[in-house]
């Protein structure tokens, strides 16, 4: 029998279930044991019921599991729950399962705003897994949630932390073009988005201002405390694939030069708490020298999708600093980042190394 | 015998000398006489040495044509010279093409940064033209020369100026998502954009940044006074044929609210020096109210090409007003431009009504 | 008031009606009065139920009409309705609205198999519309139904029915590259087109094989005789907006060269019952001499979208002829065809001139 | 020191040759030791000279390698040379370098019509290499010429030569859908293909109808014998990165079902002389049976980019069947073709195993 954590997969035929089942395939500690799905597929197998949108194909090991419906009590193995669920369904079932034991690492925005569960990104705040303990203790769970940020504020919240533990940053611009694949299947119709740009996406511009201050806030040992930092977004669709682009302007406090953010970002090292997990890129951050880089189709795949690109660092008029960050909104912004989270806490929780 | 302005084109056989030779035909002031290209063309006939990229048809009328050599003693019959040049062929030719008396209607940067050459706008700027006076005392010349912006300032100096004179405007960042055809032909490598973004293009942002606080600033009957606006850009290349989005992100001096900006974008007129110039559009500016317009795709062809579209004008955290702005870059950002720039001309220096 | 025929748009705000109310609007002959859309909308003013997706602005004559339930029964002004509804409301619907007395201009596939209902294309069988009086006498209607058929159908069988009357063609092999517009709207997503192709159309093929001999057959006074040529198809779709374009391979009956096939095209002229309509193109098809046109891009405008394209004509080792062909699939392939039917219709049957 | 064979590519700059460079990292029998480039960057290093294009990294092996002429006397170390050069270039140097000794691997498509040089494609026509021999004696040659096809031919002849050896192919109607990358860098304008079709690819059809019949002919020892297959192409580009796809209309000798004509596809095995070469894939062909496969961006990296996937055979009225096949055209098309050949190679002459 395998030594590996059992988990389960919610909501696994979606876009983003998809993409767990994929990246979650031959896992070192993981093993998908249970599926998840709405009504109208439970009691299928998931070879019969899942409409396969990567290139990559079907995880053998998945297609003869049998989808069950997603709520606590159909769940009976898995120690951590991936979820891909929609933010409603999300909202009415990730407590229970929480309740349950079983720890959730939640793609889905319901608890991004509770203060006792940490939106976590790794490489800017590793130690608010923490608040996991004042989560159980408060709501009574022996489980949890966790979860990870929108794709959009991931692919610039990298290195703007490690810009703002070196210098403190006070204000940021953040103008996004994002990738189609962010708005699931069937999500952007053809006839919107080929030779055109969407300038608006419902709910994301305010989602992106409020993670990011968060993310990068402080853990006190009780609750978070909301980073100063003001952020304005605008957000755009364009007719990109996979890979989120985000031009950035930027106010530190502290004076720096062009020079110095690049060292910051080469020199960003993982915490101890994560290096080797098996999700962890030997690099997050690659900062590219050549003037018209990061691009989406040449950078997204660094790292295995976990890397995230930065380029185009230049002295601005207005504030201190502009730039270009870019990173795979399915992969590091989706489901590799839950999974790396995931790592992260069986590490801490579920003892693994 | 025409009674109409006999007109020049140079570097006729380009992308944007074609959308000369096309929004030219039929014309009911002016008429093409004369078409100029590089040595390796001239001698021929127009049908013969151009390769057509227009889905209008190439017009009849200047089929025959024979092209000149692009320099001032090739040109014996045109009173206005459409340039369509290179800025480093532009440089050279320009100014004896205007010391014949010719006025050259340059859609070429060369002569820009010139305090005696105007970049004309008519939404912001209409009285620049007067600056010709000027020119022509100094330089000596019985023509003159009058430039149109780069395309993407364009794109968003139209309602930065409007709502400038109405509130002032003391910053904006500006960050563009430029269609492929700003590039010209063969331009940008489809490698480079299908299933991508450029998050750089050479030379653009400094263009954006000094021609917009150019074109906003005030003439004092002897020079321009650059305006104190501080801008800072970011320009990108994204998936789309024609027309640059923009999104701006601007401070005011004087407090306004949202509805007072739209009603002053929605109030614009043309200055009475414009109205019923034959390329001059009904509404020199749209605004949008749906949520996620303009779009280059859906807007780019409102008033011919000529009407720039406004949208999404919402309160930031971090400035007073974020803002989405588009127009069509080869019409309104390039040869329409510089033919409603000469048919301004043509009305005060040439006699037209 | 008015001396226009009084028009309805079934299915009005769906893609195919929009481009129908945009095509009709200031129409020398008809005059939208009735609208109609399903039962969510019934009720509703156009301007509030639509969402409008053209970049032609709304017409404002349609914009405060109100939306009608969309059966006989709703209907109290028009003489012609034009139909752009899915296949199975229009198969429950239409007779009764014929029986009723008002023509049916369908672009449904519903009737299309009736052997007493025309697929009108004019360039190809104008004279199908004398079915017209045999389906009123059988069917007891003193109105009728008009199909244009299906729009890959028609962006091939109008050279070839030109090519069928010249040599005779007894067998075509037709490979689409179809738009994403012919699938409607939501319709394609984008995930499965950009950077891709999709192989597959479903049911697509077999109209197409079937439609093209039905439209190139002969009526004989009772009923069409179906063409006996074979046609095998294969149809795709790729990333192009508006545009289907089509690879020929054809045989021949009679023995001819290239310069026959091409001259053939080049004569076609309009049968003397369809010159001067209004939607009437000067030139039904445009014979492309450059080595690489037609494109969709640069050629689906001509005559305003009501041209088809040819180019490419070369022999072939298989059959005799191998060829390119195309047309604007929302244009000319499904409202403007549809309009064009009904213009032929009223100079028939409604007195107009 | 490596007991690996050491080997060239030659235009190492290029597309193609930056294919080569990229699939050649760390492979177990290859070690790149020389590359060549035209003049401007002879002397240069491949990381100075090189505008790198690919998603992978820059092998970090090759990077301080210094650019070689491109001719015979400046290689001085390499077994084996990949050919990425222009056909005129190829037409002049690769018989130099073969009579030096060294096998050209070649993806120019010069000497493709040589009858004493294979178009090779090992899943086709492993046995074809033996006219090698014959080869050397005739030209007097140490080394020698091995190419493979153009990436449009193999995309097709794959399965074709497996069905012909089942049931004989008699006729071969060729329709494709071919990407971007297979026209090079810059290769196609982005204005000519975002929202378009090119319906033509100089010169391709022609290679296609011969490539494809030589390959599929049989070698009697002394030279090949064409296949007596009549192949008619139609070829065109469409807005895809990588992968070509292609539909197929076949005439059989033998009476066939759809079933037999599956099976035939699905049982196909590589010759023993092929299996376990390090670039063959476990599964030469993939049929996929859902409707709507194969598709470019789903399926071109099975097998790593070397399997070629087929769908959809369904009846035709007019031959026998209908078809889609589809493969990745910078790697089974071009370098991993052409590495897969050089395997074969090594292992039959030069004692790799």
């Amino acid at each position: 029998m395998s030594n590996k954590i059992p988990v389960a997969v919610l909501a696994a035929t979606g876009s983003v279930g998809q993409r767990f089942i994929s990246l979650l395939e031959n896992h070192p500690w993981f093993e998908v044991v249970e599926i998840t799905a709405s009504d109208r597929s439970v009691g299928k197998k998931y070879v019969e019921a899942c409409h396969w949108l990567l290139a990559d194909p079907m995880p053998e090991a998945v297609k003869e599991l049998e989808l069950l419906p997603t709520n606590a009590e159909a769940l009976s193995k898995a120690k951590i729950a991936f979820s891909a669920l929609p933010a409603d369904i999300a909202e009415e079932v990730e407590p229970g399962i929480a309740h349950k034991g079983i720890y959730v690492c939640s793609n889905a925005s319901a608890y991004r705003h509770d203060p006792l569960v940490p939106i976590l990104v790794p490489e800017a705040n590793a130690d608010h897994i923490d608040i996991l303990d004042a989560q159980q203790k408060k709501y009574k769970w022996s489980g949890g949630i966790l979860t990870n940020p929108n794709c959009t504020t991931v692919s610039f919240v990298v290195p703007l932390s490690v810009l703002d533990k070196a210098f403190g940053v006070t204000k940021a611009v953040v103008f996004s073009m994002q990738a189609i694949s962010g708005a699931g299947y069937p999500g952007v119709a053809s006839m919107d988005i080929i030779d055109n740009v969407i300038p608006y996406i419902g709910g994301e511009e305010e989602k992106v201002e409020y993670e990011a201050s968060k993310i990068m806030g402080s853990y006190d040992g009780s609750q978070i405390i909301q980073h100063p930092i003001v952020i304005s977004a605008h957000t755009n669709r364009v007719a990109v694939v996979d890979g989120h682009t985000i031009c950035l302007s930027i106010a530190l406090k502290q004076k720096a030069s062009r020079e110095d953010l690049i060292a910051a970002l080469e020199n960003f090292e993982y915490p101890d708490s994560c290096k080797g997990l098996p999700s962890c890129p030997e690099k997050g951050i690659i900062y590219h020298y050549e003037s018209n880089r990061p691009q989406p189709r040449l950078d997204r795949n660094l790292g295995k999708g976990m890397t995230t690109s930065v380029g185009r660092i230049r002295e601005d008029k207005i504030f201190d600093f502009r730039m270009v960050s870019m990173s795979h909104n399915t992969v590091r912004g989706a489901a590799g980042g839950s999974i790396l989270n995931a790592e992260l806490l069986a590490r801490k929780k579920l003892g693994m190394k």
